[in-house]
């Protein structure tokens, strides 16, 4: 019997909420999540964003795929079921991270559609900003950071995004950002704008 | 191929370090980990510790075994090697809470010494405060809050701590309270005593 169906796991209920810890970070929590292909930015872009969140005096914490992978996710694979429950408790932990009243910034790749909208189901109106980090596979391609769409292309990646996975755009995100027309100082002035109203405590 | 041994999973390294979030919230990161039977009180107090923490300034979260197991543990059962997942993804949670420069305060049975010591290996010295919530299984048992005992001594519920599983209490934890000997403003008091003094930013 898993927990969900379990009747001996009582949810114990506490005190101080949310909007307690909001109040005393001044601040609303907030998740902006950067989703797009390999190479295409998003961690740089996450990055540059939080330092300028931070340097606003917002309380903020970034989680990214790959360094997730490091430690809680480490067990999984990446295999489809590896991958689903990867963005299960990304999702989780973004909402315990939230929960926490941080302004909460992800970098993951996160290809599907359906996925990314699981994980704006768990969160309040308004409190779930999608940035779609929109770069041509042959730029991504052509940086490789990493080296892994040259191993992709030989076959030695499976299922890799972009080259044998789909990858699936946002239909409606608050914001996409062309990271490959615009230097890293400009898309990151654009992220700012559109979220800093939103993360303000007074904003209704 | 589990992500801990793929090459293709590589770490980024951020700007925004734990020291920064630390400075910026104005405290030390630290863990405060209750532990003791079910019934002996650990729910309770680390609720009212954290609100004098809050009504004090410090920005805190709270983690609790039940709750957790209604969101990201909701997958895992009470079997050896669920309980054992259980504890290290919480273990593993509390390190990406501490990282964002949080006061972290969990409230979990953890019976097993082992899975303890294995959780405060993850932080660096000095930053993970047990707190043993010591009480005799025969008070717990009369409080009964939630009726487990009554059930787990029917046979209901298999591998109940205290009755048909073991608790290991700490050999050196941090502090010891004695819940059946001291209404809660006294413990909660004695909690803080121990921890305020090493949550402060200006704390070497």
């Amino acid at each position: 019997m898993s927990t969900e169906q379990n009747p001996n796991v009582v949810r114990h209920h506490y005190q101080t909420k949310r909007e307690d810890r909001e109040r005393i970070l001044n601040q609303r929590a907030t998740i902006i999540w950067f989703t797009g292909l390999s190479g295409s930015g998003k961690s740089t872009l996450a990055d540059a964003v939080e330092r300028e969140l931070q340097s606003r005096g917002y309380k903020t914490y970034l989680l990214d795929g790959d360094n997730l992978r490091h430690g809680l996710n480490a067990d999984l694979d990446f295999s489809e079921s590896g991958r689903q429950e990867n963005i299960r408790r990304t999702g989780e932990v973004s909402a315990l991270l939230f929960d926490a009243g941080l302004i909460v910034l992800t970098a993951f790749v996160s290809p599907y559609r359906s996925d990314r909208d699981k994980i704006r189901s768990l969160f309040p109106e308004g409190r779930f900003i999608e940035v779609f980090v929109d770069c041509p596979i042959e730029v991504c391609e052509q940086r490789d950071i990493k080296g892994l769409y040259a191993k992709a292309r030989q076959g030695l990646i499976p299922d890799f995004t972009g080259v044998s996975a789909p990858y699936e755009p946002p239909l409606h995100p608050e914001l996409t950002i062309h990271s490959h027309l615009h230097d890293e100082p400009a898309c990151t002035q654009q992220v700012i704008q559109t979220c800093e109203p939103r993360l303000r405590h007074d904003t209704p």
